[in-house]
């Protein structure tokens, strides 16, 4: 019997996703929770790693146990295990077939900057050292929309087999006063993609890369032709579409 | 030369607004600011006392200085110097008789309920053990509009010489799915009385007073007959008019 698990947690204080020994990842303490109320052999697969620091509104995962279970009781168990930073929505049997990770046909990731100090965003969004023009980096963005091969924003060493992505939108919108949210939605996301997009993005909005040059630094496929990452607090895996 | 300064601040980790040896408080914070900037003497007057742990998307506190400042510039320089949870948005001029706390003629709250575990709000907001009946809360607080007394609110021990309020209003909010806010307005509070209103909104949310019954709470003058202070986290100063 298969199951996914919905679930959100505060990446803040979590050395991502993925389970490492010595250090405490979201993956590990969900292990450890399942493991306490299913046995010992108990682990999840996630839709992807997200990195440490890195939010999830809504993170996907698949466990599987041999008797069915009871759904809601194991929301409310997990929910009782796990610490406040990580909260589980939901618990649904699903096909065997269903896999969190290959199963998935599209992820939404939403990235936040603000002008202003915020005390309330300071865990939760980049603090702009300087001024962006987002028109220009929308016009930017709209470009990369027309293109698939992301090899220049794939962290080094990555062990992906491909570089290809499909991107649905990508694109900045104005959500308060002095607070910008990056949306962009694909099929897959090549590792630490995201921010090496954003970083480059950013390039265009101080005047360094002109809107059309992102398609150089594309067609570079290279990755010391994009922007730095930027850090992680201001990413929130928000979706995950199956 | 008197000027105001609009701030905000995360409560989480502060002993309250108050000055108070020994004790981080937001007031403390901002005095040593200010006393690098214009000299010992400096200090400010907050528009109330916020306690331990509430926060405040809008603060507004006083203080003086011998010769005409650059306010932008102190701006600049006090969000520099205060922590990432002190975030100031504005200094301005103001006319001698302005008085941060007595000229104030409103100030507005906002608490934070979740009906559901919510890593992103468990710093900002109450997480409810029970189920509420919100309909039946918005009914009891709309007769706390009818009276101006709020005795039974009052913490025991006050220094306040009225317990005369007047209330603009009072009510319950679903914000987003599982998340209601308490907006309460008025042209003064008492010391713990929002936190005392809630707490006893929710006897009637639950129950175990009847709507109408809050008028009894209120009649009896007396700190027993209302409910219990509801937790300091989910609680936002969030406006002082002027």
């Amino acid at each position: 019997m298969r199951y996914f698990i919905t679930l959100s947690f505060d990446g803040t204080d979590f050395h991502g996703w993925q389970v490492q020994p010595g250090a405490v990842t979201v993956q590990g303490c969900l292990n450890e929770a399942l493991q306490r109320l299913f046995g010992p052999a108990t682990s999840c697969v996630g839709a992807g790693r997200t990195d440490a620091g890195v939010h999830a509104s809504k993170m996907v995962a698949h466990f599987d146990v041999s008797q069915p279970i009871d759904a809601a009781q194991t929301v409310y168990r997990l929910n009782r295990m796990l610490p406040p930073t990580i909260s589980v929505s939901d618990v649904s049997a699903v096909d065997d077939e269903m896999h969190a990770r290959f199963s998935a046909t599209s992820r939404t990731y939403h990235y936040y900057v603000t002008t202003r100090k915020d005390p309330f965003r300071r865990r939760y969004a980049m603090r702009l050292p300087f001024t962006l023009d987002f028109e220009r980096m929308n016009r930017a963005a709209e470009l990369l929309l027309s293109v698939t091969d992301f090899t220049s924003f794939a962290k080094l060493g990555g062990d992906q087999k491909t570089n290809i992505c499909h991107l649905r939108y990508a694109r900045w919108r104005e959500v308060e006063d002095g607070v910008w949210r990056f949306e962009i939605s694909a099929d897959r996301f090549l590792r630490n993609m995201v921010r090496a997009v954003i970083g480059t993005l950013m390039e265009v909005g101080r005047g360094r890369i002109s809107p059309e040059g992102i398609l150089d630094v594309i067609a570079a496929q290279n990755r010391c032709a994009a922007g730095e990452s930027v850090p992680a607090c201001g990413l929130f895996l928000v979706d995950v579409g199956y």
